[in-house]
């Protein structure tokens, strides 16, 4: 770490979150957001409910002398709510009733009691054991009903929620605004660089003849990307560093941001912007482009729809892609990509088409057309543009990576 | 747990995974393959690139002394990719080159230097740091470049992958078939039995009213739906207690799967059993129900393909829904959900037409067409079926949970 940022760990709980069960969405959440705010995250740890690994990830998260231990679950009335009396043990300090803690639960549980019509003193006798903290900690506001615990040990500020995802994410934003107010976080710039079209070594060579030690520089490959972020603290050094390997990055490679968006945001932000309505046409993706296109609110203002010609009757039918095409290129080829493009552009009245037929395996592929063989076509004002692709991994990676190969010939497109 | 399962640690490192740049999807691919062969997983550490750090998650993950280390990440071409080198020192090894590893190495550098033009003396010289392995261990043949690790220590088998997804989860799923022909996952039995259209506590008394300690039983809500999960050794006491269970749950809840498969899978069977055809038309969900269903290799032989009709004038043009039922009902009604059904039914000359139209949020609501209001058709040879659902959540939730409505409705027509 080329500056002091501050260093978080995660610890989250529950045998829920390591066999299949359930996405660990608050660990998600917590990292992605400690890092926006400029906290470098060392470790993330999931651990079933078990009293000794508990407290041994809690021992373990704790050596690494962090500045924040943010913790997820264990925190509620069943056997399996281990946290407290886990942390104590690593806190090396008992465990004792509070009274804060005990008001907070008292006015939960009579909330709740007149809800549900429940018997009052029956669950408050459950509930009181979530009252009990670690010595020397404090209860922090429930958003449920059971409160967090906020205890110190040496460098390390902790703060433990129950794992229910409203109640984590409204108490750590709660506790994340009091440490704002503190002035925790750092005053740290992010920079994001995404490149499409080659791969991380010809990528890696520019970066590495220039100076990068103030920076933090991280090269990521992913989805048929390679993205390189830079964090620095807002100075000067640091700053023209990273303005140095920004531009050679530029002039190295084929950069198409360097703001962080991605080809989904600048598609969106280009087709918003200029008032320009698109259709895409999918055969071997079989939707996910536009619904990837519409998971964004707002995509209605420039998406009209698409067909999903998946078999070739819907090609000809609703796209009126000529059967001579299709009999003499066959449905994986330039032509008929570029046929149900200009096809869709017309029955949906767009300035574009965006279209996708391909292979996407793991059966269909044949010497001549391999699984992996892609061709993307873009249909628009200026005409019709093909490009063919091969893609290597199994059906989910190629349909994916197809997809953002078609956003990007339509940014191509876009940016003319 | 009331039987002994192998145990199983995760070691994931990327600082990519921790600062909310990649979703780690090779944690959870695993996490759920490890339990659904009757693993107990007891940690998940996710650890920056951090040659400290990374060490000492290794140390932690073996003092559980678990019976296998699956780790994933760092093993690459880059400075940060400390795998082989921090596992020697939590093995208390050196690193040398493996003969195998280079011999690996050695074709898939020649194939990518083929495929990209790129000097193969080159890249070569790049990549032959990937063959210094801990020593004692072996190389394990590569789904990419990379070859992976595979070492023992104590009662511990560890395995090593790449990171890239394809590759991770390739190379696992071998590793997986020879310790599946070793006999070392457990003879366990899983049973998942899937509810639609009750919640939580439709399905928890259900449960609390018969003996389960010889099972380990979970319960799990997400999706829309209830899933109950089983596990227990194959033994006739453990096999009447599951027995009784899912007899019971047949009984008391809307159950519609009892061997583990999920709506995608019955309607797949179903769809491909009956020589049945498919398409769909979709509003909100933009094509991602046509994504979902098209997941699956070999669902060319029943989806002919469908209409994202995002606009009216999509539904107009594309699927003939008439325009007095859109301005008469709204695009959000059950009359044009019929009518979208039975246009894209008709269009594509398939068996069964769905549809999709709902307010999937977050702006679009008015007090009587709230977000998450979704109208679910179903148009088949038996006539059209139309269903309201109201789903809560965000975009993204809505816009899921409505995918796996409208599955259920076709589920439901498929088995009249």
């Amino acid at each position: 770490m080329p500056f002091e940022a501050p260093r978080a760990a995660v610890v989250l709980s529950g045998n829920e979150l390591l066999d299949g069960r359930t996405r660990d969405t608050n660990g998600d959440f917590v990292c992605d957001d400690l890092s926006r705010r400029g906290v470098k995250v060392l470790m993330r740890l999931t651990v079933a409910d078990d009293r000794r690994r508990l407290t041994a990830a809690f021992r373990h998260a704790l050596e690494a002398e962090p500045d924040l231990l943010v913790v997820g679950g264990g925190l509620g009335t069943t056997h399996d709510d281990l946290t407290a009396e886990c942390l104590a043990e690593a806190l090396g300090v008992g465990l004792a009733e509070d009274q804060t803690a005990l008001e907070h639960l008292e006015k939960g549980v009579r909330a709740l009691a007149a809800r549900r019509r429940l018997d009052f003193d029956e669950v408050f006798a459950l509930a009181r054991r979530q009252a009990r903290l670690p010595v020397g900690s404090d209860a922090l506001p429930p958003a449920g009903i059971a409160p967090g615990i906020a205890a110190r040990t040496g460098r390390t500020r902790v703060f433990a929620y129950p794992g229910v995802p409203y109640e984590f994410r409204t108490m750590w934003t709660g506790t994340a605004a009091a440490l704002e107010r503190e002035r925790f976080f750092p005053d740290v710039v992010v920079r994001t660089v995404r490149v499409f079209g080659v791969g991380e070594q010809q990528v890696a060579p520019v970066i590495e003849a220039l100076p990068y030690d103030l920076l933090e520089m991280g090269i990521n490959v992913g989805g048929g990307e390679v993205t390189v972020r830079l964090r620095h603290p807002r100075a000067p050094g640091p700053q023209s560093q990273a303005d140095a390997l920004v531009a050679a990055l530029e002039a190295g490679a084929p950069v198409y941001s360097t703001d962080g968006r991605t080809v989904d945001d600048i598609v969106a932000d280009r087709l918003r912007g200029g008032g320009t309505t698109l259709a895409v046409a999918e055969s071997c993706t079989g939707g996910s482009l536009g619904g990837r296109l519409t998971a964004r609110p707002g995509s209605s203002r420039y998406f009209e729809g698409g067909v999903i010609s998946y078999s070739d009757q819907a090609k000809r039918d609703l796209l009126g892609v000529p059967s001579e095409l299709l009999s003499r290129y066959g449905a994986v080829s330039g032509e008929v990509a570029g046929a149900m493009a200009e096809g869709v552009r017309k029955a949906l009245h767009t300035e574009f088409g965006l279209s996708i037929t391909g292979v996407a395996g793991p059966d269909g592929g044949t010497p001549a057309k391999p699984v992996g063989l892609v061709y993307l076509g873009c249909a628009g004002p200026d005409g019709t543009r093909v490009r063919r692709s091969e893609f290597y991994g199994d059906r989910e990676t190629v349909r994916a990576f197809a997809a953002t190969g078609a956003l990007h010939l339509l940014r191509e497109a876009l940016t003319r």
